[in-house]
């Protein structure tokens, strides 16, 4: 059994709505040294099998094909 | 400037649809190998100041009012 975590963020410079929305309402809640925030999604995955190279490709494959939009997003895949 | 990144993911036990989903689609896609999917959500904050230790309290408690529900939700704070 293989556990991966994927990270999707959005790209830089990608206009992040619930980011600025998160930040506002941080602000209105007292937190005054928040900068910036952006929103992301993370994928926990377990896989079957003990080929970690082989895995490796499998979830950049999924990446590209379904967990992120390569548009506007970045992903990042980390076996753990 | 301090960078952090808040990572938010449904407790162990917590019934997750939208990893089933995801599942689902993965299998139907042929990737036969995926055991189980759970999504969560990343925040990548920027704080103004330099002290790090009180950016982790500050991070702490956003996190208990607003960026994850701590009944069914475990979040992680890592400062960068």
């Amino acid at each position: 059994m293989i556990k991966a975590r994927i990270t999707v963020t959005l790209k830089e410079g990608v206009l992040d709505p619930q980011g600025k929305a998160i930040e506002g309402s941080l602000s209105a809640l007292g937190f005054k040294d928040v900068g910036s925030v952006r929103q992301g999604k993370v994928f926990d995955i377990e896989l079957k099998g003990e080929n970690k190279v082989e895995a490796e490709q499998s979830l950049n494959s999924m990446c590209a094909k379904l967990l992120s939009n390569t548009v506007i997003e970045d992903y990042r895949v980390a076996i753990i």
